[in-house]
């Protein structure tokens, strides 16, 4: 890819003149999550009085979220746990994205309008939440071995276990993926299913390390398809639309605060919003943000030097 | 990919002095088996008689087949069940290559020489019949659902998960992938291991239609790592050295017979063997054959045409 960004970042922290003028030029600040307002389990000290701080100043906090597990409802849960005062309303999931997709967006025909799921309770939902019916997912019939009986009845598209009214396939992260639903996904697709992702990221972080993300679970579908997905979460400017599309702000008076260069920053540079803004929290390093293809407008070492605008 | 061959495709079927011809370059035929012996479960016409010709005429016959779900053993009976006159000497999959190149090619650490296994009994037996110790494979312990323990032991390096003497990870066809499985199989290669793959396709035929193969169970793990498995199926010449390894044979006097383009004729063609032959009666075309990129020496309608030369 080109370029993204011709600008030099400005570092702001400690620099209450240019923290003041730039907090001044946004109404919304969009976040990313784990790397910004926390690692892990772990609260990173002053998240909470910075979001404070935002609000109080009459700022739309909105919490960008690529993690398709959890609704919108659970995840509150998780920011509550962590301390951090939210609402479900200011919270935005792939899992979210990709359902406000499947129903407003996508124009399926009438008897096409099963999604089949690979992926948690968060995916089903915010399903639910949007009236769109679906298979798959949690469900227990899907969790066991493929056996010589599903080889011929998936191949003669048997009404047992193909449901002719897929229309979407719908591909998150699963933690119980199995052979038998790689290859229902692939069938259904195959009979001309949408292909969609909640989200593509390779890796999930937990405990220091990483494990198997979403794109995991898509990734055996790209190889025998050779075909993309159409991904909904980060950097998908399907993801901006839907959040613009909610709660109908001016780009040019947002930012996006995240803490990786190539998904939280791209996605705000694609979505031209007039700010970014790196942290040095998570995975980019100063490097990255500065000499990297995707720079962000401004970057800190670590969000609560914002208080640093007072 | 650059054109793999200059030369036009003769085709020969009906041709009695041009089959004759052709025969008589070659002492040893590598057989493709699916799509060119055999679909499915239906053997094809003529079948017995034109390896009972060849082998009559003093050709060495050899099986080279990418299932790695099978051992040896188990693709002689398969050969047998269908009416295949073989011996186990005359049969190569890539489960038993694997096993030769990790015990003979690799020249493995003291205290690296176990293989952590993604795949089903073949790779184990062929494992096991060259001494190479490994975990994993056919295990029900690792047929389970991953648990928060999971990641806190895993990102530890807990003895009780990750054992420190596995050296290698060899993935193949696995129809109990799962989470816990992929997981392993990437930190693994984080912690040094190489990565092997027994072959690479993407899909696995069956029942008429398609399936997820061998490569499906490696794709999370290029994704995860942005790195490519070692492939020692079809049509890595990892395979063809492991074949010249043990039959000693003059590769100008050998002919690869199969019905892939991309795959058979490619490994042929990469093999600098002497001779390749394509067949009507699997996946590729004439038009593959004659118009595409990797083109055979010869081709013909089906394999027992070859009796056409008597």
């Amino acid at each position: 890819m080109a370029e993204l960004s011709a600008h030099t970042p400005r570092y702001l922290t400690g620099d209450k003149a240019g923290l003041h003028e730039f907090l001044s030029k946004f109404d919304v600040f969009l976040f990313d999550c784990d790397g910004v307002l926390w690692s892990g389990d772990h609260l990173f000290p002053g998240t909470v009085e910075t979001l404070e701080l935002l609000r109080k100043n009459g700022k739309q906090v909105v919490f960008v979220t690529n993690n398709s597990t959890k609704s919108r409802a659970d995840y509150r849960k998780k920011l509550e746990g962590l301390g951090i005062p939210s609402t479900v309303e200011e919270i935005f999931s792939s899992s979210y994205s990709s359902s406000i997709y499947i129903s407003r967006i996508l124009k399926l025909p009438e008897n096409k309008r099963k999604v089949y799921v690979i992926g948690e309770t968060g995916i089903e939902q915010e399903l639910q939440s949007e009236n769109v019916p679906f298979i798959g997912g949690t469900d227990p019939a899907y969790r066991r071995d493929v056996t010589p009986e599903d080889y011929k009845k998936i191949a003669a598209g048997d009404g047992s276990i193909i449901d002719p009214e897929v229309g979407v396939v719908l591909v998150g992260l699963d933690f119980h993926m199995n052979y038998l639903k790689i290859a229902l996904a692939y069938h259904y697709i195959k009979r001309g299913a949408i292909f969609l992702a909640t989200n593509i990221d390779s890796t999930l972080p937990n405990s220091g390390t990483l494990f198997p993300g979403a794109g995991s679970m898509s990734a055996p579908l790209i190889m025998m398809l050779n075909k993309e997905p159409v991904a909904l979460g980060k950097p998908s400017q399907a993801m901006m639309d839907a959040i613009e599309g909610k709660f109908q702000f001016d780009r040019s008076r947002a930012c996006m605060v995240g803490d990786r260069a190539n998904t939280d920053i791209r996605f705000g540079l694609e979505g031209k919003l007039g700010g970014t803004l790196g942290v040095l929290t998570g995975v980019s390093s100063a490097e990255d943000f500065v000499s990297g293809d995707v720079k962000p407008h401004a970057y800190l070492d670590k969000l609560s030097d914002l208080l640093g605008s007072e």
